[in-house]
């Protein structure tokens, strides 16, 4: 598992994803708890909405997104957050995948310096790298919940300087997420150093502890990419949403027109169906949050050290100190003796990564249930 | 209509097409000529197969695309190409569009300088300024055909250099295609050279005098990009493909993770299906193949300069000399007095550009029909 010359990475949860078929192809059972992805299938009226549109060929839609679908999602910013969102502000895009491409070059020119924290999404990283830009790296700590405060932005801003902040909350992979105090403490530390905010809210309707709080809850300034695959169940669907200060709308428009054309148009159709469909999410949810007690105390017993249950998201960030000072071999090891997948913190920081595990709880309960017992007997 | 500073310039045809809503909002209706994109929906055979796949969710597939696919694009090669390709250097991606990014940034660095040919697909343009490579044009003309040689990508490249040609046949907007001596003289020009060749094979299958000619007939060092969206009808399901020389596989399957993290999977299953209906394709040709004639023929009668009917593709690249010199507002005449939609040149070629208008002739029969009967008495 090489790094290309400019420090490109391989997901290691995908090499893991790759071992553990292996496994199964020779007729063991996998407990798969390495990848982010809800076990559930989208909403029954999300389904029956595509299977209505299937008939009528799907032509490109305008480059934005459908109308509906933009129009939706302003009365979701209302109902939700509390905030008014121009329609023409909305960009619809192939995943939050995508939404990351056109805020960077939207925002910025190759070679800007964009901080993100440690640990975090890896692709974050790696687009950033693959794409040209200079990534600066702020370290979070489990000793500070792996929060991210204003001061940790200027000291690191201080010591080199930035263009943008890219942040996310609930975070992958610890599940931090911040209230509406650190948010605004954080977006006033980036506009005071004229750094610009770009704030990932794909785990949004996943926070236990309260309604998430959007970055346009406190500002008008910086760019929100959020995505279908989390809450709505829609991984394979690729499509997500962007929302743009008036500044950025008219270059987004334009990079999309020509980088992408338009975001597939069943799943347009699809996302529009799902925003009226919360009450289903909000019933996975409440699976994530019994997966997520069952599965942060069983660790616990066990020996891996995890403070307390992750704020939001799907995902148990637990450290192995007890058991291993090598991520990699002892996620191997739990693949081959136990039979339960999980991703190595190397993916997540290429610095302390190798004390930490991510354990994803996004899938059943039974799963969950399995993966514990059979990690106990492997590690007594 | 402004150009961004480092000169991303929109589609003119998306804003004829918005042009042409507001008549149509205002009751007129409109003959659409200004768009590349097939008026009929996929084959049924590929909807049943959505249909069917449909209540399964639709979980990410491996980054590189469905093995099946991959398969059964292989095969593809080997029955249309008679050449062999692994499934291993297939990455499906979303669109063609999706594949130019992780192609320019596989092969190169941002900065890089790629040649294309003027007049030519003006996402190329745009694409590449917005991700940072420098653009090198290669002019080709009408009195040649709008063919591309050897000697003019040699003589280009003495004037300045170069790292990479992308290169579509057919071309988009004249229909331009190299037979197989062309496309030797091509390859072997970019490889004398040190260029990266790129083959945009998007209009495979459209061509009119006999099979297309993949640039993997006559080198394996050639990064492929094709998609669904023309042949197979198939464009707001954002599905295409690349073949990768070994070398670029493992940074295209990174880049991809990261990138997209994997296309559509409906989409995926899809292009699947799309692959065993090239009958279905055949006849939607027929159909083109008879709008080229009569567009064609009828446009020259009144006076457009167009020498001979494109060889592929479904466009008709039209010199407007007899009627103006300003393809935007001869578009806009086009559309308010004939309400038939086009595109200006502008949008292929900044430099001669205004001498010229695209129709496509991938809709209906009928549309065509219409637009020329409209056309002759508003230009009488």
């Amino acid at each position: 598992m090489s790094s290309a010359p400019d420090g490109l990475m391989p997901f290691h949860a995908m090499e893991i994803l790759k071992r553990a078929n292996a496994l199964e192809a020779s007729g063991r059972t996998v407990c798969h708890l390495e990848i982010g992805e809800p076990g559930a299938p989208p909403a029954p009226r999300v389904l029956e909405a595509v299977a209505r549109a299937l008939p009528a060929g799907q032509a490109y839609t305008q480059a934005k997104g459908m109308p509906e679908l933009r129009h939706g999602l302003a009365n979701y910013y209302r109902a939700q957050h509390g905030v008014d969102v121009d329609p023409e502000s909305i960009l619809c895009t192939m995943g939050s995948s995508a939404g990351f491409i056109i805020a960077f070059h939207t925002a910025f020119r190759p070679g800007a310096r964009i901080a993100i924290t440690r640990p975090g999404y890896p692709a974050y990283v790696n687009t950033l790298i693959g794409l040209g830009f200079e990534v600066v790296e702020i370290p979070v700590t489990a000793a500070n919940g792996w929060q991210l405060t204003g001061a940790d932005i200027a000291a690191a801003h201080a010591d080199g300087g930035f263009d943008g902040l890219l942040f996310a909350s609930p975070a992958n992979p610890t599940g931090a997420a911040v209230d509406r105090a650190g948010l605004a403490d954080i977006v006033a530390t980036c506009e005071r150093l004229g750094v610009t905010f770009i704030s990932d809210e794909i785990y949004h309707g996943l926070d236990y502890r309260g309604p998430s709080v959007s970055a346009l809850e406190v500002t008008d300034r910086a760019i929100v990419i959020n995505s279908f695959s989390k809450y709505y169940c829609m991984t394979g669907w690729r499509i997500g949403w962007m929302v743009l200060p008036s500044e950025f709308i008219r270059r987004a428009e334009i990079l999309q027109q020509n980088l992408f054309i338009s975001a597939p148009t069943l799943s347009q159709i699809a996302a529009t169906a799902a925003l009226q469909e919360r009450d289903y999410s909000e019933e996975q949810k409440a699976r994530y949050a019994a997966n997520r007690l069952l599965l942060t105390n069983g660790l616990r017993q066990m020996g891996f050290d995890i403070d307390h249950p992750a704020e939001g998201a799907f995902y148990a960030y637990a450290g192995i100190s007890r058991f291993s000072n090598d991520a990699l071999t002892f996620c191997e090891h739990l693949l081959d003796t136990a039979g339960v997948a999980a991703t190595p913190g190397v993916d997540f920081d290429r610095v302390n990564g190798h004390h930490y595990v991510r354990f994803s709880y996004a899938g059943l309960t039974e799963t969950i249930e399995a993966a514990l017992e059979r990690l106990q007997r492997a590690l007594r």
